[in-house]
């Protein structure tokens, strides 16, 4: 993606809109043939699919394809083209009652001039296509890093601490791609297609650590997945088959921005801390005062949090039973359970909760942002 | 099982024990050595246990049959003897955060005189074999009716509304036990051994609704499943394929009774209804005045609660999609979410998250009750 | 579908190829720019895609849609346009050994005069968009059963004992047609949405069977999924998500047709009948002299057979665990253990092997049919 | 397991009984009281059981205890020592035609002089407990090849090439065992329980070949699950969470034995191959003039084979899915292909495929073996 205009004169805006199908882009061709969206505007799109979130769940790639194919219409250019302008990543995975949607980030020109306050900015940015055993080493961490970086730059953002959730949409590897690994005599850091999803989520959070001064650098390739020490407290990072690079949206806020949106974000220590939840909440000012009710404010916009089983394998000293499920997959299992809190936090399903936070949060643990009209 | 002797100077006791697995009877080996509880005076043991909670699950039975060993050793009783004796139902599926345990139910003499106010009291008893052909149906609803009201009086318990939770092990259908019927020239509800489970759940379900004349009998077979405004705001039924009659555990507070438990109970409206929840937690006076905090009190014993996704398909108007999912079955997909829920308020995943509501609440929701020690 | 062009002057050809994902052409790309087929001569494809053959199988949609864009282009016509033009049939489950491919047919000038022997012949046809409640029911027998004479005819094949496989894809319910249907005040067959698949399924066999004269007219509404006795032989009914209405592929011989094809069917009495497999290659003249290398030739294009687990729980009186399985659904079970019969026999797993063969031979078993070249 | 009696006046019998549960053990008992069998001589118990045959597969440790339990009640011995006197194995998944059985073994004084043609013979022996870090690393080969050298000597089988299967029920690692070696500063070869039962089948099947002399030791520890030309051909391994040592059941044909078995052995190239199972009843005398009715023989007893996905993703070329699919684990899909292939050939379901078959067997194939009387 090419560095987007300067954002003095401009806002973001986001909407959210339901899914009913993952072929359903309904909700972006009512917004943009109602005039509420132009479709050159649109920057990111993040979407909940209902695939099984693992390696062939093939609803990401269609979704993508859908909404590509749709934009494309709009904006006279081919679907591959879109795909280089506009951040597309799907998230697979609605367990329980969480609720298939995607939200959509448009960059528009300001109505008003900016009032001072900081206000929600975004930016997005893509690495290089990565050869299947650079996946969960140094070189998709440093790459990463350096793209985050970018990305805050298109945003505006200039501090690390006005970044509040970095979604990266990273590959995995399947059996054909490590055999192609292979041909050329190359190893990949795992020959498990599932397991492959947790190396390239790693690494790409340590590379948002990276750029965010998170962590000091250079990561010991060795760490990954292994020293859960070492993590991003706003990284947000999703594999899939549908891509071979890094697609970055850098959220957060900036000064001199107009607009109505902000976002603030805190940490999830465990699958069920409550307490977590709440502190992103009250960041953006709401149920600070124990009033529960306003966790389901109309001024919400969307939540964003990562889940995972935690790998030691108790949850707060109670044993949980995720990771030795053959039957289904930890990420699955961790998401029905975090979107059944936030769910039930926010009173509605369509949230963005994403398996696999490996060096996402803490152990166990994981990032949770709301984007919140400012009134 | 026979009539319990009577509970004027009797108390009840509560015990929460983790299990390692569906075999680990040590948490109550322990209980019974260290002379905290005598094997004669159990009345009940309540489980979750890891297995898929579906017809296949046979953590269920293999539980059951651990602690009925386990037991009898301790009583010197054949273990067929120990099934008629207690209460032993456990119930399949520990998805998210959920974690494997039984909760334990004795009724010893009483160590001091009743205070006056309303403790805790159970009582079991268990319906008479039923045929494949008449689960689902009347039979099936009508024994229970009887046999719950058996089990009030067991527990000493003289009104309706101090009934707080009817917990039902219940059969189901087997491909095996459908031929059988066909061979009688018989017909069974369903030919769906999955499909089966919730219409046992179902029936029994409307046999406490009627016992606890919380709907008019007598209730027409289509409404089995069909009739959603008919439930019960207190039972919680569960299938299993190992047994072939209703067991059946009655909880609620007797005057008169020793004791330092009390229960309450609400009703969760969906699957996400957090004032439900918290209602439950009120009702044993926890968590009233907006304290959060003291949801994870130590007064907290356990939390019973059924969940279900809603059979239209939406969770406060946003589709879920796990009625739609041939991967997960849509139990599996009910408890990790609402287990989320509500381990999250109480701060720990041993919580009895029962999954299949039918009849069992309001359609989408389903009963929630708490037994809290009274200091 | 409208009617197609006269057979006389015409030839039928088939190619199978491979598919990397739901959403590869390349092999029918291949085959365009070749110069090996030309887009107007395709009247079907039919694939096998890696989904999980459900309710939630997005993969035959998405491939079904791709097909579609990528004949549109070719053919200069909107993609909706090939979907009335061309029969794309999608069956989603490649378990165990199989292996997602499609199959392609075309109707192509005649290169050479009629042999005088009988030819493969092939005709489409496609019936009316169906009502939820209509599915599993009279409408969709009546209405499938006139479509399969149309297709017939269309193919030019005068007689029914020369058609030998029925392919057709039928719709299913989900949580959302039965709503929908509910809020018309009209009740479905079943709100089960994979149990919607084995009703669709059925009904549509049904009127093959009808069509065919296999059985006498009309078949009862309760007979659907009841009456095993009731069945086609040559039916293979495949339900999915991503269509309202019946697209049928009749495929036998016809005489006075030139090609170098011939099919020949059999049936498998159950899931296990490796000589129903071995008649089915002898009718196309494989294997007959108990060489089993024949079976491998390279004159096979393809072999297509339905799959399904004995609704009696038994396999020749040995128990099978298929329907008892809550974790992976019978369709699953019954495809994976035929596909690695017949991938064996025929030493290629990109076999057609669909799952769910309710009225489609005789119960427990299915219609296995072989295309192949005459020499 | 002590070293069993000398076998000179012995011969061995093997009986096939079905299971309708994990519990059940009605077939073995039926043996017992009908005289036919005497329990002091069972040596083996070889199961297949309906789990899921991954971590969470309780049904193998089920139905071991309750083995242990019958013959613990008729040896009047505590079950315990059962465990130690008789090589219980219970391999999990039932996927697909396959049907729940057990192969029982007995070592019984023999009825007449030894024929002199060769006998079928096993020995059974078993490692110390592993210790979670010695999973899938030397210790547990070398500890392998050791006990089984013992268990040939214990069954009289003299040459290597005598030994047709070797049945070893091995450990896995859960995540409660992984903590806990790293909670001694161990860590275990990988943190993945699902992967740990390859690492274990893995190493335990290069033990054998070292101890048959089919590879050269010591073998490299990065060997395991990586360099798959070091395979034994007649390694049979199968993980479970019931156990922490290796079991180890040598079967073969022995010179001098009396008896009416005999058993031999072939190997499958890949998933589907044909004539690998064709060489193995061929192997006993069965099928050899093409005569594929006799492979339905009631002269078999059983059919033994192993498993498993090809790693590169491909079966003879064409790509399977067994790999990439987040649904089923690869294990159940390659049960369910192979059992389908063997049943199908067999014509029964009751046969013994067991999933994974990591240097048992070349890559993607392994060994196939049949048990038969002699007429």
């Amino acid at each position: 993606m090419s560095p987007q205009p300067g954002v003095d004169t401009h806002e973001v805006k986001v909407f959210r809109v339901v899914m009913r199908g993952p072929a359903d882009v309904a909700g972006l061709v009512r917004l943009l043939e109602d005039g509420q969206l132009d479709a050159r505007h649109i920057i990111a799109i993040l979407g909940k699919t209902e695939g099984n979130g693992g390696v062939n769940d093939f609803t990401r790639e269609y979704a993508n394809s859908v909404f590509a194919h749709t934009l494309a219409s709009y904006l006279h250019l081919p679907p591959s083209e879109i795909e280089a302008r506009v951040a597309l990543v799907m998230s697979g995975g609605t367990e329980g009652v969480l609720s298939p949607h995607a939200t959509i980030f448009a960059r528009v020109p300001a109505k008003a001039a900016a009032s001072g306050a900081k206000r929600l900015a975004v930016g997005v940015a893509s690495t290089r296509d990565f050869l299947p055993e650079e996946l969960g080493r140094g070189e998709q961490i440093e790459e990463t890093a350096h793209m985050v970086r970018v990305a805050m730059k298109n945003a505006g953002i200039r501090h690390a601490e006005d970044v509040h959730f970095v979604q990266i949409k990273c590959p995995l590897l399947t059996a054909e791609r490590i055999e192609a690994a292979k041909a050329r005599g190359r190893k990949t850091v795992t020959e498990d297609a599932y397991g492959s999803m947790a190396y390239s989520r790693g690494a790409s959070a340590l590379g948002v650590a990276i750029a965010l001064d998170e962590i000091a650098k250079p990561v010991p390739v060795e760490a990954v997945l292994d020293d859960w020490s070492l993590y991003s407290s706003v990284a947000s990072t999703s594999a899939g088959i549908e891509l071979a690079r890094n697609v970055i949206i850098v959220m957060g806020n900036a000064p001199g921005l107009a607009g109505e949106y902000v976002i603030g974000h805190s940490v999830m220590c465990d699958a069920i801390d409550l307490d977590g939840v709440l502190r992103a909440f009250s960041s953006v000012g709401l149920g600070t005062a124990g009033d529960l009710g306003a966790l389901r404010s109309k001024r919400i916009v969307n939540v964003f949090a990562k889940a995972e089983p935690s790998p030691d394998g108790l949850v707060r000293g109670f044993r949980h039973t995720m990771l030795d499920d053959t039957d289904i997959s930890p990420t699955r299992h961790a998401r029905a359970a975090v979107g059944g809190l936030i769910a039930g936090l926010s009173g509605c399903g369509a949230v963005y909760v994403s398996g696999g936070a490996e060096h996402q949060g803490p152990s166990g643990g994981g990032p949770v942002a709301v984007i919140a009209r400012v009134n």
